[in-house]
């Protein structure tokens, strides 16, 4: 069962979300200069798993806020740090709240325990620097 | 930051299920056996995380549909067939579509990569007997 | 930067694998008849990720025999029991030796720990039936 | 730093504990079988490994019992239902009482989250074999 | 079955653990930092899980010290270089001698494998300045 | 089943490893230094368990070089970054050629998913250095 699937909108871009966050703005400088120096490598399965990963998040069946949490709580239960600042950032731009976030969360926490504790400090430092007002 | 939490309202019980789907039954049955005997240890701490789980998984910022979706995807992503079991039933008792289970699964796959597959035939097994008409 | 990859030569089929060992036998019909269903699906990002998968595991600049025993040490390390069968009999289909599939093994035991130890002994109890004269 | 090591004394035998619980006797059984064929095959590193294991649990700075329970809390934490089931089945025969294997199991159910509990309910169920009167 | 907990009775407080070891004190100093802004977002279940994780390490059934030991080994386990921080650090409080704390990460060792590697040589770091003379 | 064992010969040093590329350098200084650290505690399974390690990688059955990719398949899929760079040098020194090293790392992408893929930039950065003319 497949639904159509579109771009979703994004409140934020990535420049404004590194204006309001200095972790934000490190994390997609690194991650920017990385990921040019795989492009460059020109993988062709490398090139075919990023596009399935894009293909993934688009408005669909889920809307897409809702999958970006869901790629919260995979990445906070399997623990990367830098898939989860990706997916808070993502879920930021796309309009989700703090609260929301914070449930998110919580949820990785309850499924995978106090492991995911480090992961959701330092998550919980990204969520207070970009909801500052 | 939390929000005002409350029981969801279950478009399905337990038994409604487990008269659609033999292979929910079975899983609800061994289940329902085992808790009663971990009822019966009456560990406090147990006690305790039970009711955590279960508070964090009630409507609150976000709704309790989405919450099971995301225990879904982490449930896929940490490979647990009785988990991922779980969630795709409470999901479906709170009238989550099948399009909307595949995708959340979706999300666990490319998170989780191949190794999830095994997990993915045998959730697509459930929920093929859930949304049979 | 992208080797040509090809369909790899097989030594034996899957009908050659199952007459051989019944618990390969056993695998390969289960796991027919869980794909016949995803396929019934027809879910747009998991043909995709099927095809991806597919894909990894062609001729390239590596030798299709050692990518699938590659397969075999990350599904060990991962205890997928279902991705280890399949990764053996793939190999096994390629003319890998019963002391190579055992030396991949060995990686996955050193790399993975004494956690890897059921799924080895399960994994030797397949081996010991695919090379049996 | 590495003090002397020496075998313990267990209380009761495998042949005491299969006895005791239907599901106990079941796992040593399985176990037993696929051990043979492991042993047959005679692999130089599997044996060096299983030595090491064996060395890892024995009397030391540390007493033998709670050896095998942090075993137990690692094979719940990763999710092994041999593994759980074998560090059980080792501490009752060193006279681990059941408030003892409670306590260590919570320190795995909060360590490692609800994914943990399909295991912690198996474990509870072998406990109740073992410790009934 | 659930038997009494109490408090344990540390030999060493944080502050005197941070001036023994620049490591442990840069650890303690960071953790305390993040856990400030974890505690002024106020989360309910957050709290709920805090709560839950300090009583699983109290006097109980098993020693105060063997469940620090028991969560040393999970961490190193799971793999989490903040956790295996802390569990040292409280075994360390607890007057677990240097052997103790070797024979536990030994346990992880064996049952996670060489991946657990990188981890120990960063803990047996912190070890050695902790229990310098 | 065991086949002899012997060193594999290396193509390049550590040494010529370090000279070509920073980031190399930076890893085997820091893993050179904590190593020492655990020498000198001179723990009795520790050492037995850098013994099988060091046994696992020799020529045997299956090439080194091939070993040493499974490995780095190994590492990745278990998201290891210091595991990871040791297997990428190890198969370097050993005339791995940079696409083989690319589709060993295709095999752990697919297997473990997306969140492979921030451990696959920082090894694409350290094989730009590596491989550069």
């Amino acid at each position: 069962m497949t639904t159509d699937r579109k771009e979703p909108a994004y409140l934020f871009s990535d420049k404004q979300v590194a204006e309001k966050s200095e972790l934000a703005r490190r994390f997609l400088d690194t991650r920017s200069r990385l990921d040019e120096n795989v492009h460059q490598a020109d993988n062709f399965l490398v090139k075919r798993f990023y596009n399935l990963d894009h293909n993934t998040y688009m408005e669909g069946a889920l809307p897409a806020k809702y999958k970006e949490l869901m790629g919260l709580v995979a990445s906070a239960c399997l623990r990367c740090d830098d898939c989860i600042n990706y997916h808070v950032i993502q879920s930021y731009r796309l309009g989700v709240t703090r609260a929301e976030q914070e449930e998110a969360i919580n949820v990785a926490l309850v499924v995978g325990g106090s492991i995911v504790v480090p992961h959701m400090r330092r998550a919980y430092e990204l969520l207070t620097e970009l909801y500052s007002v």
